[in-house]
């Protein structure tokens, strides 16, 4: 296919998957086809972006199935919408493919992208399109969020009790539901919040050390089937992980893990251990 | 460097290079280091998404300055924003390179796309990074123009004069200077306008195809040294091609260039014969 029946075949599909307009004429007022898209915010919002890329033979392979590979691309930068208690509003794809690749990876990755942008609400506004030897994605989306209400991870208190939303150590290769409801649920509620990527040993140090505070962990809920070493260290769980006073009930679903306490910034001990901050490193 | 060295390293040039705050508590919250960042935009905006790719053998070569290479990856974005009549906000810089890439080459990337940033009010407020053999960076940017006021490239009229900013078949290696100011002047005042990115032949058929008419095109401004063969098909200027009805002034330094006519929606002629819409194809 070449650029211009690509860009017309993505159109159409991006169409029949888009979101309906908001009352007050708040949402997308023009997609694909002009130097930028153009998008209506509705008043008293703050805007989240985030950019997550998808490369073969990293996060993926082209022996997969493409929809997967689609659908968790997006999916993985929506769980990052979820995390600050966002509605996803736009995302723009990039996707740079050799040559010789088939149509009908193409399609299919789209399928499942725009699958879950449907579900979601988010519209596909947007994007570029390369040639490379490997498939390379880059995903970029804005969500948008009550003004001042967005979830940080900066804000754990000594004595505030940690969650989790599901458990730990899930396959690499299945769909990834964003926890986007629960994310919308924990506004003003939660201390901190971010999403479970690296692995929980590397994200709680993580947090613990943006708000200054130290983590105990008692347990965490192993995913059937994966080793407790997996949940810990194993990343792409897309869990969100947060901090609630506590005398704060949870949301049904959430699992206690443990509790912030005092001591070194961003250190975390499992069942009274230290525990490393190792997960899986990206980059 | 490791991932958590260097991010830390950006988020330092970041700050430095960071737009002052806006009145009424506009612009950035949250830049690098959360899930998302926070960005909150001024009442009564529309808001511009675009993303562009640029690619080692592709858009550039590792051997060249990094520090251009920079600059006119966030430069190329920055001028579609100003072909939409934007103000650019903020970017997400995803970026991958090969293990064995000097530190030096990416902090001269990143010195010479936040030059370009500081000078142009945009924030880098975010981004991924990633392993690859080549060198790939996508930016995404998001800018906003007052409600309703978005330069669209299909509302060209019979009759509409043709402009260009400058001059066209410049080289492929040297700054960018995205016609930020030229696309504010332009608002409300324009039929149509676009960047120029693939060179005026092809660019020039979208404009019309887009706008449902065909353009005559009588001469083109010819860059130094440049043949018109390059100025015609070439891409890579980034100056704006933009329409204005015939009793309507072009701002200075824009160089009349022809006339929409009635016609084939898309057809171009130049100086009375067919001119093919071909140009530079990124994909």
């Amino acid at each position: 296919m070449n650029e211009l029946a690509l860009v017309e075949m993505l159109r159409k599909m991006a169409e029949r998957s888009m979101p309906k307009k908001s009352p007050g004429g708040a949402g997308l007022i023009l997609g694909i086809g002009d130097d930028c898209a153009i998008f209506r915010p509705r008043p008293g919002v703050d805007l989240l972006f985030k950019s997550d890329q998808a490369m073969e033979d990293v996060h993926f392979r082209r022996a997969q199935s493409a929809r997967i590979t689609g659908q968790r691309a997006l999916a993985r930068a929506l769980s990052d919408i979820a995390s600050m208690g966002g509605d996803p509003l736009v995302c723009l794809v990039s996707l740079s493919i050799p040559a010789t690749l088939a149509n009908s990876w193409i399609r299919d990755f789209y399928k499942g992208l725009l699958s879950v942008a449907k579900t979601t609400g988010t519209a596909l506004c947007g994007g570029d399109l390369g040639h490379s030897e490997k498939i390379y994605c880059d995903i970029a989306l804005c969500g948008s969020v009550p003004r001042g209400k967005a979830l940080r991870r900066d804000g754990a208190k000594i004595g505030d009790a940690i969650y989790v939303s599901g458990t730990l150590g899930k396959p690499w290769d299945q769909l990834i539901s964003p926890r986007l409801e629960l994310g919308r649920k924990l506004r003003g509620r939660t201390t901190s919040c971010m999403d479970l990527s690296d692995g929980i040993a590397l994200d709680l140090h993580r947090l613990a050390k943006a708000s200054g505070v130290a983590a105990e962990l008692d347990s965490v809920p192993v995913h059937q089937g994966a080793t407790l070493q997996r949940a810990l260290h194993g990343g792409e769980d897309y869990e969100l992980l947060f901090t609630l006073p506590a005398n704060r009930r949870a949301p049904a679903d959430c699992i206690r893990v443990g509790t912030i306490v005092k001591g070194k910034p961003g250190a975390v001990r499992f069942q009274g251990k230290p525990l490393p901050a190792k997960g899986y490193e990206h980059f």
